[in-house]
């Protein structure tokens, strides 16, 4: 990867994804310029010493003049207005992109004001339960898959947008909006929500009889320590996706409780079967 | 630990769990002669190269006869019926336990005939989703958590069984079997059940796009390449209790689905850091 091939990047949001982004851009010199952005100055300047950013504002507009790529790593919810605040002081030709979990509204509203045509949505599937720059992870994009969601309009900035990612060691899949948010439902945002309600369910046995609790349940809810900020709006802003799951999953609850309930061993026995099978694939 | 400090044990069941509890008996010489029991020579055969025993025989009655301590690893629903079998052969004073994943239903079948006061109930929770003696591990049982559930009438029973597992180096911990149930149900059975569910709900992903699929997933899930033979049995076994938990779980997800269908985003940040913190506690 030479310097510069994505020239001067801003990234709006130094938490955990977006400081360990820029870190990486800037370690594998990806570019030579990363400007961190944000509310809090003490929070950018950390960013700065963790090296993370080159330099640091908490002006969006003056910060975003220069940039060829602006890189949105904020809560779901704010991306459209973050989006709508610094269109206007884009430097012609740039290219912006976000990390929110979800796609279809992010690029449905943005796609309303985009008249440049400049936004292409992404959701490295990185992630982590952890926050905050203090945790900052060296490498945490090398090897992961990043989902890229270009809406025809966009196919153009797309390419620089696939390539950015690919520049940081990440495979890039092409899914549409609506695709990616009904598979992150099922593969994300459902098995968190329902490892936040197994835990809830455990909560007399975690403080009364801690003991008992073996690997398989540490590993089965270890996504339940995760921001409640941050997964509160990823369900309400994939919302049909979430709910349909819910059903699904309300309904294969019913189903194995009549099975228990009758002792269907068969059933459940070939219930079992095809999940372990299933699992099997996944590596 | 002194040699013979557990004279002869019997090991009824020698695949995974069996296996690894007599090599690791013979191992940390907590016992010189360990007898192999099962129905496949066979397998018996490879358990005693891999070291799992000193001894072997498909006889269960003539394998117990000498035996001091007698462990059932056999799935929970066949117990009960072993124990009925070996009980008239048993030596005077022998002890008998098991490694059965619930136990109100054992212990209360078993109490019904064991006119000696031999068994005392146990559940080394350490298992895995492997199974069969060629996923033999050594030190599997050190550092984990035994729950011994004596029935009043087994107190005596119940201190070799408690030093036994000690010995392997196992914390042990004296629960009542019906709160033994709850708990596991709570902790282990329904997050079984549900990750069965998660995988199976994900199916079209896990068959069509699995480059999506990330660690969050991927812990959440681990747990469902378990066994369908030991698990269904496990499931019918406490029967009770992991209905309560599907009941509790509907009950959650439907109260969650409202929360996400209109909004309720402060509700939803109270229950995920509610859950959050919980989680935080488990180490």
């Amino acid at each position: 990867v030479k310097n510069n091939k994505f020239g001067k990047v801003a990234i709006i949001g130094m938490g955990f994804m977006g400081g360990s982004l820029g870190h990486d851009l800037l370690k594998l010199k990806t570019c030579t310029h990363v400007t961190g952005l944000g509310r809090n100055l003490a929070r950018l300047k950390k960013a700065k010493k963790a090296r993370a950013c080159t330099a640091t504002s908490v002006n969006f507009e003056d910060g975003v003049k220069d940039a060829d790529l602006v890189v949105i790593s904020l809560p779901v919810l704010m991306i459209p207005a973050v989006f709508a605040r610094i269109r206007p002081h884009l430097k012609k030709g740039a290219v912006v992109t976000d990390m929110g979990s979800t796609k279809s509204d992010i690029v449905s509203k943005i796609g309303e004001i985009d008249a440049d045509r400049s936004f292409v949505g992404s959701h490295p599937m990185v992630g982590s339960e952890k926050t905050g720059i203090a945790n900052l992870k060296p490498g945490l994009y090398k090897g992961g898959t990043c989902v890229v969601t270009p809406s025809g309009r966009t196919d153009k900035a797309a390419a620089r947008v696939q390539a950015f990612w690919r520049a940081l060691g990440m495979k890039v899949i092409v899914m549409k909006p609506g695709e990616h948010d009904r598979a992150v439902a099922l593969i994300s945002h459902f098995p968190h929500l329902m490892s936040f309600a197994g835990v809830s369910m455990a909560g007399e046995i975690i403080n009364k009889a801690p003991e008992v609790i073996g690997p398989g349940f540490k590993d089965a809810t270890r996504i339940a320590a995760s921001n409640e900020d941050i997964w509160a709006e990823i369900f309400l802003s994939n919302k049909k996706e979430v709910l349909r799951c819910i059903d699904l999953a309300i309904e294969e609850l019913e189903n194995l409780s009549q099975a228990v309930y009758t002792n269907r061993v068969k059933e459940l026995k070939d219930y079992i079967r095809k999940a372990r099978l299933l699992r099997e694939k996944v590596r």
